[in-house]
């Protein structure tokens, strides 16, 4: 038996982060491993600690985690993978419990925020009591198995603490999705261990950073041009103000294509003509949404 | 003396959203009006029941909130001013409390890992505790008035708690910024109240959001010509994809310039007759950052 790919991930057991990992790796070759920060995430890979990491980058209600942005930016890593995983919030609480014992709710604010509607209709008279992350939340309420404690949580804090779904996807919002990025250093195979189904038909991704060169003027819509004149689409735009240098930004670019593609060749090519700095954080198969 | 305005914001009282309400504000003609959610302040503000509202939009290290664009682009209000406030954490316990006495720090993980550097060299001893916003860690902290017992929270946590500051600005990276708008509906003069203090001397600054016409070729690069082949520049530009729409996407725009300077309206004329819809959601002065 060959050893496991060591997957490191930010935050408890259970948390959203550790189901992306999931979505990404095939189970039976990796083993996801928790970091209490994103810092020591990166340091464990670059440090071979861990043989890859995934991190959120973005989420579509609360934006892109610029933290990840720029670790990306500091670090000599590149992008194996994505996938976008879906925010699906459940009632959980010992097994044994039923929804009508249920006085008490642990979770965090946002998640609570989140279920504020299926709370008003199902618990109106249970209290809410935040917590400082779902994961934990779910924790708590297995180690005290008081069948009146509920937690909002994921259905992987669910499996992890063994815990009863009291309700499924209790979340007002369902547009609430999280993308993830695999990362690994340079020099390994960034393919191994990736679930092939996680890739969908729509071809490669190229994600890259760059900043402008100061004084130039028109310099985002000329650095855009060298795109658009080779027909190149994007995913995402970006800018992002280099705090305490007005009128400096980094912006941060998804396009469609591949980094070894000749127009995506010509046009980076182009792009560092104009550009201060450019860094390409690597070209990977566009990810499927996991409901 | 006449009525003062009522200013709605989110959060626990002594939260960072209350300082930025001090500095948007004149304070002896304004209170603030907590509320739990973002959009209990929306409702608060269209149905009269605050004056104004004042919200976060996006933060340097944590990106866009999403959920408040997307509460702009439903609600009728207009932007008034912006403001970005430096997020520095603070050491707090109760008074008579000295530093050699604390044995549990409780604040929001996010705070905490902000000032890691601080409690690893002064309270290498320590017991940390996980709460669920900064301002609550103060409330807590105050109401059990254990010398031994210390909260990372902000200034105005201290004021409105009655703590003493044990160590000031503890957190490692000083470029943590939240940019906050102050809204109004837009039957009201928007001028009322502010601190004309808060206003640069950079001038005005238009934000709006637009949606690509479908199938638009280059439709991006062709909205931001409508711009650059005026001399407009851009402070900020973003993308956000929308759920369940692959390939479609709303942009957030922050123009140099008044929305009434002719080169803007021709321009918005322009980007008219391309979008499938934009919504102007203000003109108003570049704000001051606040230390």
């Amino acid at each position: 038996m060959s050893s496991k790919l060591r997957i490191g991930f930010q935050g408890e057991v259970g948390a959203y982060s550790e189901e992306a990992v999931g979505a990404l790796y095939k189970t039976e070759q990796s083993v996801a491993v928790p970091f209490p920060s994103f810092e020591s995430v990166f340091e464990a890979l670059q440090s071979g600690e861990v043989d890859r990491a995934v991190l959120p980058i973005e989420n579509s209600l609360f934006g892109s985690v610029h933290q990840n942005y720029d670790l990306l930016r500091e670090h000599d890593v590149n992008i194996a993978a994505e996938v976008q995983i879906r925010i699906k919030h459940q009632l959980l609480a010992p097994k044994g419990s039923s929804i009508d014992q249920i006085t008490h709710v642990f979770s965090h604010p946002q998640a609570i925020g989140q279920c504020r509607q299926f709370l008003r209709t199902h618990l109106p008279n249970a209290e809410v009591v935040p917590a400082y992350d779902t994961a934990g939340a779910a924790k708590q309420v297995a180690a005290k198995q008081n069948p009146a404690h509920a937690a909002i949580a994921s259905r992987a804090a669910a499996r992890e603490y063994d815990l009863a779904t009291l309700a499924s996807d209790i979340e007002s919002n369902h547009e609430n999705y999280t993308r993830f990025l695999a990362l690994g250093v340079p020099t390994v195979d960034l393919n191994e261990g990736l679930d092939a189904a996680n890739a969908t038909q729509m071809g490669f991704k190229t994600s890259l950073l760059y900043a402008q060169k100061e004084n130039l003027p028109g310099g985002l819509f000329k650095s855009l041009a060298v795109f658009a004149l080779r027909d190149i689409d994007l995913f995402k735009i970006e800018s992002r103000p280099l705090i305490g240098s007005p009128g400096k930004y980094i912006f941060y670019l998804d396009l469609e294509g591949h980094a070894s593609d000749d127009s995506i060749k010509n046009a980076l090519h182009h792009l560092k003509e104009i550009a201060a700095f450019v860094k390409i954080l690597g070209s990977y198969r566009v990810g499927r949404f996991v409901e």
